[in-house]
């Protein structure tokens, strides 16, 4: 917990923010205090809703020189604690949400840190333009939180992760200066480029106001299949041979196992099984091309081929808008259906996309053996190599005897993850849940370097100081 | 120039190198003293030659210890005299050719700092892959270099630039201290990207010995077309256009001056006139697609649209791999062709896509109000707002008074580039040459920061020392 703020700069605060610029209202408060799988809540004495960067930069400002700390929120949708403040300032970027500009010439956006993916979604739509990431909480989500945390999803693949989306950031630095690094160029080799520190840093070397973010063409060409495949190590090669085949038209592709999809069917109303008869794995494909056509050829030469020589059993091609969209939600449902099935063990990691089979592999037999019984749901962006690696308690146990078990399960995953080089946060971020975790896999010499750059930047460690190292 | 290197500091390295991973020899210096082009000679008491990583940080440790600075250097090919030592230790990436790893399957390459370009592409296509950073030094440039000052080229419109090649790097710190950041993952969010920051810093935060690079799937169809435009204007019209209508298969979009291509057809023997007419403005266009026929359909659709409004006068689609061959030769010696013409000012920047045709509209006035009958070639990558923009002396003029311009010039030109919110350097880096004039450009905010990052990894300033801020 953070020692408490007093009560001269909360004044301070109140006074720079001015009318509707803060709240101390426990109701306005608590669904920001509040994880939204109810898995923490936090404590606040203050509310910041700044309605401008400036605003902002005085609220950091006003922080810096009182030595008190801050904790940034987007959309509150973090999975691993790193918004949640425990005494901070907190500072919600809601209020953030102009759309500064849109230009489909130099295929740029440039939105404050408040706008939600949905909403940048659909001004790239406005110009005819694509923004290509993609995941479950678009409709909350925020620019800001994306690029802080280097948000990931299901379009990896093809388009990169967030910070591959990101052409500048204008940013409140902890000495409560405004950066405007807000270029909009491709090409800029002018020292040390300053934004891609904040991309990822998790609020811990400023406060990202407003972004300029990439636009692509949009692709008139899109099909969308589900596979089906003994094993996870099928489901690598047939990822090989789409890459090989189509030329980089593969943009998504996401492994579900039978567990996950029969959670999937039985918990969420309105799924229909995929495929004629039940098999041990599942891949959903997409293709697209900005050539009429080539999509489909793609993935019927694709999946004609993989079915000739055996790699795959059955295969179905979505044939309408809608069937595309059936065979999305059940992957989308991976994760929610499993929710009434009981307490799980959740793990968000990578590893190299030719060991992805072999950590299922591995993993699962060792979380068997520390409790026999469990079921695994193991599925995601095995085309990244990004596994949700998925633990549920044996089908009648408790979810307590589960839960006691959590840190000792991840502590076995993790080290797995690492003897093959992987990461113990492949989209997810570390926030206050993961970084002490993530120290015992970090070279002395990185955390040595990464804690020289954060006490450069922010000597006080004001910004989200109980998030990373 | 640095201070004299003390002899037990010399006498130290030449202990940790070992016979042959040094040298003193005039003779064995001398290429590595001088900048390609001749316009810089430098100095140095010991040429270092380490043939490991571990020498490298044996060096760097030896260096660190006795305050003495060090000058890394690649390939040499560097255009901003980041690489011409003025009396530091000079450190050779020369020894470090090792290929440590190719792997189709996770389509990554694992390559130590001094292996040339051209060797990449060859590793890439020995697993049926392909490496795409491509720029006119690449039989010479290496890993290292191009990584230390995020390299450009001409497949960025696509591929992007060095730094979006790189999933992993190694490295050695300016304390000595080898960090192993070779991964090989798509997603790794667990902290600050410290690849991100080694990237573009010229050398000045460590050393990189070797970077795990990705491979993408080779495309099987690609077509090569020039067109003739009327103005600048008119060839970013046409490449909203092919944007929009190819849907991402554009790979090149290259802008070239009438004056431009008559220099290479003049100076370089072997070229041949593009299209029958002579034009004021040509582009190069690239089309490539992974679908059979279909970069050549977008190419044809790209083009009969263009004609058919007016976009463009006349154009032609290399029918052989020989044509495509002279069209991008006529490209290439955009630069070479210049040459015998006498002297010139060059300047590497970018602007936003949609005001490169203002920029060179504005720099080409504003730089013949400075020198009547100056001669300007604007040629480059316009995809991605890169201009190379070099003004050569008047027809006929003397190079002396046109090289003492050649400040005065720049700085007019790069006041237009700062206005459009532009970069003075583009692709080539600062180096020694151009990183006072890049302070100009940068706020106090964001200078204060670099400088604290750099202090922070560098508390003696060894590293580089002369370059950048």
């Amino acid at each position: 917990m953070t020692k408490p703020v007093p009560a001269d700069t909360l004044s301070h605060l109140k006074a720079v923010l001015g009318e509707g610029g803060w709240s101390q209202d426990p109701d306005r408060l608590a669904p920001k205090l509040q994880e939204w799988r109810g898995r923490w809540t936090g404590q606040t004495p203050l509310l910041a809703l700044p309605r401008s960067t400036a605003q902002v930069a005085a609220v950091v400002g006003v922080c810096a020189a009182d030595g008190v700390a801050i904790t940034p929120q987007g959309g509150n949708t973090g999975l691993v604690a790193g918004q949640i403040p425990r005494g901070e300032i907190l500072l919600s970027t809601e209020k953030l949400t102009a759309v500064r500009d849109v230009d489909a010439f130099d295929d740029v956006m440039v939105l404050e840190a408040g706008v939600t993916l949905a909403r940048a979604h659909e001004v790239a739509l406005s110009v005819n333009r694509r923004f290509p990431l993609s995941l479950a909480s678009e409709g909350s989500c925020t620019i800001g939180g994306l690029a802080s945390t280097n948000a990931g999803g299901t379009a990896v693949l093809r388009y990169g992760v967030m910070r591959d989306q990101i052409l500048g950031i204008e940013a409140v630095l902890p000495n409560g200066e405004v950066w405007n690094g807000l270029k909009r160029l491709r090409k800029d080799n002018t020292g040390y480029d300053l934004k891609h520190l904040l991309i990822g840093a998790e609020g811990t070397l400023g406060i990202i106001t407003a972004a300029s973010l990439k636009l692509y063409p949009r692709l008139v060409s899109r099909c969308v299949a589900i596979a089906a495949v003994a094993t996870p190590h099928d489901a690598i090669a047939l990822l090989a041979r789409a890459k090989d085949e189509t030329g980089g038209a593969v943009e998504a592709f996401e492994l579900m196992s039978r567990l996950g999809v029969a959670f999937a069917l039985k918990n969420i109303p309105g799924l229909r099984e995929p495929l004629e008869a039940v098999h041990p794995w599942y891949v959903l494909v997409e293709t697209a091309s900005g050539e009429p056509g080539a999509a489909e050829a793609a993935m019927e030469r694709l999946l004609a081929g993989a079915l000739e020589t055996g790699l795959i059993q059955d295969a179905a091609i979505a044939q309408t808008e809608a069937q595309a969209h059936a065979f999305w939600a059940v992957r989308e449902n991976q994760s929610g259906g499993q929710k009434p099935e009981g307490a799980a063990w959740k793990h968000d990691i990578s590893v190299p996309v030719s060991k992805v089979a072999d950590f299922i592999d591995q993993a699962t037999a060792a979380v068997e053996r520390l409790s026999p019984g469990v079921r695994v749901v193991a599925f995601g962006h095995v085309g990244d190599g990004n596994v949700h690696y998925d633990v549920l308690r044996p089908d009648g146990g408790l979810d307590d005897a589960h839960d006691v078990l959590r840190d000792e399960g991840a502590r076995i995953v993790h080290d797995i993850v690492a003897a093959m080089d992987g990461s113990i946060s492949a989209e997810h971020g570390l926030g206050a849940m993961k970084s002490a975790e993530a120290l015992r896999y970090k070279s002395a010499v990185e955390i040595e370097a990464l804690r020289a750059v954060r006490s450069a930047l922010d000597p006080r460690r004001i910004m989200n100081p109980r998030v990373l190292f």
